[in-house]
């Protein structure tokens, strides 16, 4: 079967390393970018999944991204991990599409800031190239309308790619 | 400097073994999904490179794609490559935007006919995994409008990727 589970699907993008952007931009053309992402997870609270991505200190041309203007005219996003592999019975895909809003790290709002903050935390957690240099910019926060995935073909059971686990909603820093 | 000249941005591009490509789907919302696919370049001949992709035979659970459905409503797409390391200096990605038609193999027009086989044939020259079974479904052949890339900073000199060489648009099969 090659559709993956919902779960299946969240499993693998959370463990992934990163992921592809997608927004699409005033004129409706699509943009990509790839990005380093953590998902944090509502399992339980009845909410959504939400995936948080932040515009950080590697070297960009502009402060004024694309991805930023393409999300406050167009918030319908898609986010992609993939494995790519020469033997195409191991190939996967998985997707989560979702409505995505900005968070500044400067906004007038405090429930905006401690959000920011908190996507900040989470993303140094799981990448330690942060650690020494949080992101300062804003914070894409995606939240998940639908998981879904596939692969070529079902793994030999007992074969499990290693696992990252899903932050749970209620983690304190 | 981050942004890497077109004629790079084309080189790794085409040496790429996987590409995702997004689409905008009739609500405007954007689909992304990876691809194998082999760049024809124009060069020389004034023309644009075109990428091409087939819709093959790895296991899909419906033949009308979405991504199909999305180019008949939007042709304009987006593909983009990149490599994630751990070692966030070794970081790039490229990109190649453009429009999208639709080549049916049992097309009435014989000159769509003779473009699809022509993309299969140079997808099967590059991915050995469709050389005894070719791609047999619809072919995405994008006309690139603009190409662009980005990576974390310059490599020494003298250190280069190896590279697929580009298609010339005049070869034949």
């Amino acid at each position: 079967m090659p559709e993956l589970a919902e779960a299946e699907a969240r499993r693998r993008f959370t463990a992934a390393r990163v992921a592809r952007l997608a927004t699409v931009d005033e004129a409706g053309r699509p943009h990509q970018v790839p990005v380093v992402c953590v998902t944090v997870s509502a399992e339980g609270t009845g909410a959504a999944d939400r995936i948080v991505t932040a515009v950080d200190h590697k070297p960009k041309t502009t402060a004024r991204l694309k991805r930023l203007r393409n999300i406050a005219a167009h918030p319908a996003v898609c986010l992609l991990a993939d494995a790519y592999d020469e033997d195409w019975d191991h190939l996967w895909w998985v997707r989560a599409d979702g409505e995505a809003s900005v968070l500044t790290p400067g906004a007038a709002d405090p429930a905006v800031r401690q959000a920011h903050a908190r996507a900040v935390g989470l993303l140094c957690a799981k990448y330690p190239q942060y650690r020494d240099d949080p992101p300062a910019g804003p914070v894409i926060a995606v939240t998940v309308r639908r998981w879904s995935g596939w692969q070529a073909r079902a793994e030999p059971s007992g074969r499990r790619t290693p696992c990252t686990p899903v932050v749970p909603e209620t983690h304190e820093e």
